[in-house]
């Protein structure tokens, strides 16, 4: 998984160097960030691809965080959580808090951003699509991308890409397929945005679900937070485990049925990075003594013909009232949606029910990602 | 059904009486219509209610109508055409009519409306959808909102109300369910427009025909009208019957097959009103005597298995240059669209066709509720 | 088809004879090309059109082309490649090449395409959209536009045009049935443009594509095209063949495996035009003559059953380094896209690979005939 430093551009003046550079190999995209003529910027990032990499190795060496405004290192795609540092956490943060205030803005009027949908997804769609409108840009939708690589017809995503790039100032991808995002970023020459690639990587929904916590809960650092339910293949909470691991004094507890339990490779990439976490049995407890209560949705679709795994797994771990009376008073219940009975409709009721409010930051979270990849910091 | 009073909501200067108040029990909805921070405004219509119940009966007192500018009720929710009273027709279709004027305007600059389309109904969706860009407001679009809430997920409607109302101002709703545009006013903090609920309502359908009859007659009391064809079915025609059976004098005719015939609880419901009403198997009579004659399609669909019924339905009451030999200069005819056979299209060309500016008028109708519900009157 | 006639009309103070003119007895529209009242105007056209009709014959004497600003003759719908003439082709390309510098405009502010798609084409919409939107104008889509006339409701085209003429400016129609898109422009008083009907015509792929090799090779007429692959099926290279006639000096090389040949009935136009052609099974030699390799993809979806065929017709004539290596340097490499593997992609490195340039230049020509369509020249 090079694509990480894929995903950073380093200009002359300023930089910041790219995660776990040195083990990549991986070439840098400068993307044009202007309304038109991406073609000129395209090859432009081409010749600058050497010195690129010089420049950002060396700027290793001095690696400043710098943000005050027209500092920022640019954010060139949106690809996987793994991308992101805490000063780029932090950075993005900040311009999403700005956009809560704002009742409409005209500061992205004249760009156009392309929802390329290869499978559909109204949820995430709408929330990309009305973050754009809100900052006064438009939209051109597509949900039927896939008729674009269909097998009758077959083009590849490259070309597809290559096209959609001369329609549109940024492209938000959703693919069926893990690293589609990555390579359709490595083809534009205008900024891609993830919005999922099949069992790959959710990055925006990792953003909102890190932003949330440090809005309902006022810090990151020393959390304390029990992931519930679909453990294995739920995407959310994996990039979630991944972000969270940058931060200090964090614990995590997996409370999941067994057959779909946390996988080892998180918990080992968990340990490899100093992160104390458990498995526990005990919903009860562990909510006891949580900040935030994550819950998932069991994922009918993963268990195929196994109804009778799928029937055991769902309904084990219900967040309820009796939940919520173990639960602190500031702590909160989390759940990326949309959710079935995982958690009672009488919780909605509750101040620490924060899923709702957890939608709505995903608004604000991508009103920010299209402000710093179109105009910048 | 309560509905009806739920769609009112009365502010502390000034207000009216929502319809058979006294009958009902349900709460009123002071829905935000700014154009965000909408989980504060649902929480001061909570705050709101009981104070709102204790004013508006109190308004029931002195009902003295109130139109001058800035004096009109507030209308929160457009969900079933019962829920007009005269006074509120004569005022939406002075609003309609100003909007007939209008090039293009910025009025709702900065407004996003969300179709949350169930069904798709390309004809009503497009409808709203230039309604809004007429007015300078924004739309994000669904057509397969079934998506959102579908058995593979199984995501409540309120779920996803509660999501969208975070991403949009208004909410236009198709559903296939009777019923579910109430439970999405209840549920939303913001105003929702019912585009049809499967059988249930099509209130803007409705207030378009209206609308329409009196541009193309001058007046609504003592209108003469033909409800020609499925009568059954068609929630057009009902949901006609209930709004002019608020004007004096009026007469219904009803021709239809009988397969088709009108129901006992609409002729009910006028007999109850004092409204005149009789059925008739000669559609020549009744279109001499008619300031309209409103076609209707058999609906096939409603048919199923009894292909037999359908073909001895159709094609029984055509409206072709004979009917239009019989009727008097100044009658129109009408048809909800789309038509088959049952209008033919020599009709087309006379100028008493009213089914083109009929639809026409669809776009007013529809500019007029998406000013009123967002900016008022 | 006196279709070609049916697209031009004429103005009291100036105009231009409409190709083949005398050969037709088709009626001339008068389009509506404001915002709003479409239905006055169209009935306007009705009653200038034997007026219409003896001016225009009378334009035919003095038949002087005036392109001087305010001075050009007017486009009222875009149906088949046949309808321009050379005076046509260069005022539109000149207003191309002026969007090419647009980064943002908004001249088309409050203006409303409707995307008209009874079949899917995502790239076709996606360039009239971002054109659209590109010069500040607004976009209703659709897709499922058949639901408008599904078997089911059964609504004739005219009547769903007469509909949606009510709600927007333009229609951009996509449709499965050669021929509709001149039912629809005959029915409609607003512009009404050919996104592809069937087997017929896709007017503005022409445009783009003649458009592309005089900005690529600096010149028209001259010009030595090689047109590869499936020419039977391919409505492009038909329509390429059409507008490239009305050029000077024009050689066309045939290159295809024998089952897609190019068809008599080009041949014998290109023949009655004077326009010099050869079939040839030499790729390589043709490929070092011509100006312009046009390769296009064998569409299996026509071969049905024989996908023996298929498979033989399919890689017989691949452009690769090999043909680049023995092209001019001036030459160059056009398709329509999507592409499969008809052309390898090591040629996309080669600066004389022209495809993706030709798909970018498809925003500028739809720009063009969507400013001359609105507000005119």
């Amino acid at each position: 998984m090079s694509g990480a430093s894929l995903l950073f551009s380093c200009s002359i003046q300023f930089g910041v160097s790219p995660p776990k550079l040195a083990a990549s190999s991986s070439v840098y995209h400068l993307k044009s960030i202007s309304s038109f003529g991406h073609s000129g910027f395209s090859k432009k990032s081409k010749l600058l691809h050497k010195s690129d990499e010089i420049l950002c190795k060396a700027l290793q060496v001095e690696n400043a965080p710098c943000f005050t405004v027209g500092q920022k290192f640019q954010l060139g795609d949106v690809i996987e959580a793994q991308q992101f540092e805490r000063d780029t956490l932090n950075a993005i943060f900040e311009v999403a808090r700005s956009m809560e205030s704002i009742e409409r803005s005209q500061i992205l009027k004249g760009y156009l951003m392309a929802t390329l949908f290869y499978e559909p997804s109204t949820r995430t769609r709408l929330s990309f699509e009305s973050a754009m409108k809100r900052l006064g840009g438009e939209v051109l939708t597509t949900e039927n991308a896939r008729e674009f690589s269909s097998a009758a017809k077959g083009e590849t995503l490259e070309d597809t890409i290559r096209t959609v790039e001369g329609y549109a100032d940024i492209i938000v991808m959703r693919h069926f397929e893990r690293g589609a995002a990555i390579r359709a970023a490595e083809t534009a020459s205008i900024p891609v945005i993830n919005a999922g690639d099949g069992p790959g990587q959710h990055p925006t929904q990792a953003l909102l679900d890190v932003y949330t916590i440090e809005r309902e809960i006022g810090k990151l650092d020393g959390i304390r937070i029990g992931l519930v339910g679909d453990l294995a293949n739920g995407r959310t909470v994996r990039s979630l485990a991944y972000l969270l691991a940058k931060y200090r004094d964090v614990k995590f507890y997996f409370v999941s049925p067994h057959v779909v339990k946390m996988k080892d490779d998180i918990k080992d990439y968990l340990t490899s990075m100093g992160v104390e976490w458990e498995e526990s049995a005990d919903l009860m407890e562990v909510a006891s003594k949580c900040d935030v209560v994550y819950q998932t949705r069991i994922q009918k679709e993963r268990f195929g013909e196994r109804f009778d795994l799928y029937e055991g797994a769902r309904g084990k771990y219900i967040v309820n009232q009796e939940v919520l009376n173990v639960m602190q008073k500031h702590a909160v219940v989390m759940h990326p949606l949309p959710r079935l009975d995982e958690i009672s409709v009488e919780v909605d009721r509750d101040p620490r029910a924060a899923y709702f409010r957890q939608a709505k930051n995903g608004l604000y979270i991508r009103m920010a990602l299209l402000k710093i990849l179109l105009i910048g910091w």
